[in-house]
C-alpha cells in the first residue's frame, strides 16, 4: 500500500475541494459571522503564510487563547498543516497556571481573542518565550494594551496569500496540536497529538457506531476548544464538510438554545452544567430544538434526570461520553446496541448513564489485583487505555511514569464492567474510600445524594480511620428551603440503597464545594479541610 | 501518542469480547449453519493454531479457493494475524491463470472448498509451491481427491487450540492479504494488502458518509470473497460486530432474495448482473425485502433501470461504488450529500448511477495533457487515485511502472467531474475513441443504445479510420423478437442524444459479445476480430 501519511492537510483540502458552499456559523463579540468552507479555506491558508512570514517554523508552538470561533478554527488548521504545533491553552487557568503552560510548551507565537486580552496581559511579564502576540478581533483597529510587539489578525490576513501551499511531506506522526490538562494537584501536564492521532479520532467519530458525524449533520461544540480539542469535533467537521456552528463566548442557556433553533443543529456536545442549565430553559421557554439528532455529553458523569428529560420529554438520544486529555478524547460512548432495542427507558437511562462501550480502535480493560475484573457490574478495578489516539508521555513531564506504564494508560479511574462490557466509572483512583478492605465509590454515594430534593450539591470524601482505615464523610449543600434537620432523612434515604458500611459516618453542611478550574469537585481540598477538623472514631 | 499499530487482531478481538453472541450466517453445501461470534473467535484461533502445527510461518502465502462461508471467514484472520498472507485465489480464472498466481504468489499451503477440488485438481501438476492442501468440507470424512498431502479442515480444527495467541507485535505494515486482478490481457497482476490498509479501509466502510456499516445492520456480501476482499465487508462486519450473512455457492436470485426475507438483511452488495436478475425475480415473485436500507452495486456501471426499480419501486437506495482490486477496494460511493435533499427521482437517479463522491481518506484527480479538468461535468480525462489503502506497486511485476506513478495509480479509467465532484466513468482508456482530435466514450454511447427496447447488449469499439485517425463502431446484440431492419432507428435513437460526430459509423449485429470471466465485454477480442475484416471510410 502507498505509504501517504495521515495528516490534517487532508481534512482541510477535502472540505475545500468538496464542500466549499458549506457553511460554518461563528458568534464573535460583534455577533453571529458566516462563512463558507471555501472562504474558510482561503482565510487559512492566508494564516499560515501570515505565520509563516511571522517566522513559524516546523516543530515551532503557536499558542491560542480563545474562545470557539471561526478563528480558533483557521489556526486548529493553518499551524499544524504548515508542521508548526497548536497550543490550545485553557483559559479557565489560573493566572500562575496559564503562565507555566505557556513557557512549559515554549510558545513561541500567542494568538489572542480580543476580550481574553486583559488575562494575557496580567501574565505578560512572567512568559518567557513568547515573541509575538497576534489580537484576534472584529475590529480593524487594535485595542489599547501592553502586549508588544502586538499584531491584529485581521490585518495579517489582508496581507497574506490566500493560496499558500502547505507542505506535502510532513510524517504522520509530525507533532501537531497540545493541550494541558486541568490539574488539580501540581502543575497541568502537557499532552502532545500527532497528525496521525488527529485524523485516527477524526475517522472514529465519524464511525456510524460513534457519533457518525456526517456531512448531513450541524455540529455545534460547545465544549470549548481550549479543552481536548472540543472532544475531536472540529477536526471532524472540518474533514467531513459539516455544517460547523461556533457558539463564541457567550454560552448562556438562552444563546445556545437559540443557535440550535436558528441553525437547526443535529448534534451538539457540552459538560453536564450545560445540559442542566438547558433543560431548565425548556422548562420555563419554549424553542424548537427538533432538528437535534443527539446531544453528547462528557467531562463528567450526568445526573439521570438530564438524561430522562432529553431522553423521554424531548426526544432527543443523551449520548454520554468518556474520554481524558490524554486520549484527544473519546474512549468510549453510551450510544446503545442492537440487543438494547427493546429495553425499558429506566434500563435505557442507566445505559445512557454510563460511560458506554469502547469505540473501534481503542482497547480498554479494568483492573484490579487479581487482573482483569469480571464483567458483573459490580467488581471494581482501574480504567485503563490504549491505542492510536492515546498519550504515551506527558511532555517533558517526570509525571509520565505515573501515568503510562507496560504500553497502557492508567487513567486513575475506578470502573467496573456490565455483561455487555459497558463501562460505568465509580469513582477517580485517589477519591475511592478504602474501608476494611473493601471499596466504597464515593461518585455512587454523591449520584444518589443528589437524587433528593433536598441536596443541591453534595461531595463524598475519604477521612482516616483507625480501625477502617478510611471512612466515608459527605459533603451536602442544600436546596434552598431546607434545613440541617433533613440529616437523618438523608442518611434513610441512603440506606435503602446501600449496604450499612457505604453509608457515611457523617453528612457534613456547607455553603459551597470548592471546585476546579473546570467544574469537578476540588476533593484535595475537601479532605486537607476536613482532614484536619475530624478523623472519624 | 502510542505506536499501537493498526492491525486486524484487534477487528478480532473486539469481535470475540464485545459482540459474542452476534450470529454469522454461512450458507454451505449442506444448508444454512449459524456460529456466534464467540464461536468464529474460537474456530479462528483453531485454525490458526492447526496451520502454524503445519508449519505456517511468518510471511508465509496461504491460499483460498472458496465461497463466501464461515470457514472463508476464519482464514480472513487466522492467516493474516499469525503473521502470514491470505491469498485469496479467483476461482473464476482459468486454469491456466489460476496456477499462474499460485505459482507467482508462492503459495505454500492452499485451502479449497469441497466443490471446487476438481478445478484444483485440473491444475495439480503445474503447482510448484504448494506443500498442503486442505478441504474445506462440512462432512467428516474426506472426499475422493488426488490432491496430497491433503487435510480435512474440521478434522484439523478438532484437534487444534481455541485459546491459540496471536503475536502482539506485528507491525501495521505487514503484508495481510493478497487478491489478482482478472486480466483481460497477459497475467492476472497482484495486489499486496497491508494490515494498515485493510483497518483504514474497514474504518472508511463504517463511515457515516460512506456505507455506514454498523452493529446494527445484517450484512450480505454477495460479492466473491475471492474478489477485492468482498469489497472489505467481511473484515469491517467482524471488527463492528455486524451479523454476517455469507450466502456460499448457491447465489441464484431466489436464494439471496431468502436470505434478504429470512434473515432480514439491511445491506448487500454485489455486481450489476446480480442486480439485474433479482429485479427481474421481484416482478414475478413476492419476498419481503423490507429490511434493506440500502444495495450497494459495483464491478461494472450499474443499468439505470435497474437504479430505479430499487430507488422508485422498493424503495430501498442504490449505492453504487467505484473501486479496484488496487485501491482495497473502495474508492468512492454514489451517496446523496444534503443539498441533495429535494432533487427529482431522475436527478436522483443519474446520481446514483455516477460513480459518486470520493470517501474520507483518499484523493481522487481526473486529468488530461492540460492538467485537472473542470468540473463541467463534460471535459474528459484519466482518473488518479491516492491513499493509505491503495496499492504502491504489482507484486513482483513489471508492469508496475505502468500504472503507479509520480505516487499516484493511474486507474486507466476515463471520467468527468461534475460540479459538485462526482465522478462519472466514461470509459477505460483502452477503449476510449479518439476521433479527430476529439474523445468519444464508448461507454455513454453503450449505455445509450441498451436503453432501448430493442437492444439486448451493445458495446462500441473504436476501428482505425485514415482521416479521424479512429471512428467508433457499435456491435449490437438485438432482444429477441426484432431483427437488423432496426438499424436505422437506432441511428436516429442516438443521433437524438449525441452529436453528429459521435455517432458509430456502423452497427454490426451479431449473436453474442465476448465477455471476460467477470462478465465484461472483451473488447480487444472485438478490435481484433473487426480490425481485421474492416477499416471505416
Amino acid at each position: 500500500m502507498m505509504n501517504t501519511p495521515l495528516t490534517l492537510t487532508g481534512l482541510l483540502n477535502r472540505a475545500e475541494r468538496y464542500f466549499s458552499k458549506k457553511e460554518i456559523v461563528s458568534t464573535t463579540l460583534s455577533g453571529v459571522q458566516r462563512f463558507t468552507y471555501g472562504e474558510y479555506g482561503k482565510r487559512t491558508r492566508r494564516l499560515a503564510d501570515a505565520l509563516s512570514k511571522l517566522s513559524m517554523g516546523k516543530g515551532d508552538k503557536v499558542a491560542t487563547f480563545a474562545w470557539n470561533t471561526h478563528r480558533h478554527l483557521e489556526a486548529y488548521f493553518a499551524v499544524p498543516c504548515t508542521g508548526a504545533v497548536l497550543h490550545m491553552v485553557n483559559i479557565r487557568l489560573s493566572p500562575e497556571h496559564v503562565a507555566y503552560v505557556i513557557n512549559h510548551a515554549e510558545d513561541k507565537i500567542l494568538l489572542v481573542d480580543e476580550d481574553l486580552v486583559p488575562l494575557i496581559e496580567k501574565v505578560q511579564s512572567e512568559l518567557k518565550t513568547v515573541e509575538k502576540y497576534i489580537i484576534m478581533s472584529d475590529k480593524d483597529t487594535l485595542p489599547e494594551t501592553t502586549l508588544s510587539p502586538v499584531y491584529s489578525y485581521e490585518e495579517l490576513l489582508k496581507e497574506a496569500d490566500e493560496e499558500f501551499v502547505f507542505p506535502e511531506d510532513l510524517d504522520e506522526n509530525t507533532p501537531a496540536g497540545m493541550c494541558y490538562t486541568s490539574a488539580t494537584t501540581g502543575n497541568p501536564k502537557g499532552v502532545v497529538y500527532t497528525h496521525r492521532g488527529i485524523v485516527l479520532h477524526s475517522m472514529a467519530t465519524g464511525l456510524a457506531d460513534s457519533l457518525a458525524l456526517s456531512e448531513r449533520d450541524v455540529c455545534m461544540p460547545i465544549v470549548p476548544m481550549f479543552h481536548a480539542n472540543a472532544w475531536g469535533l472540529p477536526f471532524a467537521s472540518v474533514w467531513f464538510g459539516t455544517k460547523l456552528v461556533l457558539p463564541g463566548p457567550n454560552m448562556t442557556p438562552q444563546a445556545i438554545a437559540s443557535l440550535i433553533q436558528e441553525e437547526k443543529v443535529t448534534l451538539t456536545a457540552g459538560v453536564p452544567t450545560i445540559w442542566l442549565a438547558f433543560i431548565n430553559l425548556l422548562e420555563k421557554e419554549n424553542y424548537d430544538i427538533s432538528s437535534l439528532r443527539a446531544v453528547v455529553c462528557g467531562g463528567s458523569a450526568a445526573p439521570k434526570n438530564i438524561i430522562r428529560a432529553f431522553e423521554e420529554k424531548h426526544n432527543v438520544p443523551f449520548i454520554q461520553g468518556y474520554g481524558m486529555t490524554e486520549t484527544s478524547p473519546l474512549v468510549s460512548l453510551s450510544t446503545l446496541t442492537s440487543e438494547m432495542d427493546n429495553i425499558s427507558l429506566e434500563d435505557k437511562v442507566d445505559t445512557r448513564a454510563s460511560q458506554g462501550l469502547v469505540i473501534p480502535g481503542l482497547d480498554v480493560r479494568v483492573i484490579n489485583e487479581n487482573g482483569d475484573v469480571p464483567w458483573d457490574g459490580k467488581t471494581m478495578g482501574e480504567l485503563i487505555v490504549r491505542g492510536p489516539w492515546v498519550a504515551h508521555e506527558y511532555y517533558k513531564d517526570e509525571r509520565t511514569k505515573d501515568t503510562f506504564r507496560n504500553g497502557w494508560l492508567y487513567t486513575g479511574d475506578i470502573a467496573k464492567l456490565n455483561d455487555s462490557g459497558y463501562i460505568q466509572i465509580t469513582d477517580r483512583t485517589k477519591d475511592l474510600i478504602k474501608s476494611g478492605g473493601e471499596w466504597i465509590s464515593s461518585v455512587d454515594l454523591e449520584n444518589a445524594l443528589m437524587t433528593h430534593d433536598a441536596v443541591y450539591e453534595a461531595a463524598v470524601i475519604a477521612v482516616p480511620h483507625e480501625k477502617w482505615q478510611e471512612r466515608p464523610v459527605a459533603c451536602v449543600v442544600l436546596q434552598e428551603g431546607y434545613a440541617e434537620s433533613i440529616k437523618d432523612e438523608l442518611v434513610s434515604y441512603l440506606s435503602s440503597q446501600f449496604a450499612k458500611w457505604w453509608i457515611p459516618d457523617e453528612l457534613i453542611f456547607m455553603d459551597e464545594i470548592p471546585k476546579t478550574s473546570v467544574g469537578k469537585f476540588l476533593k484535595r481540598a475537601l479532605r486537607e479541610k476536613l482532614g484536619q477538623e475530624m478523623t472519624v472514631e
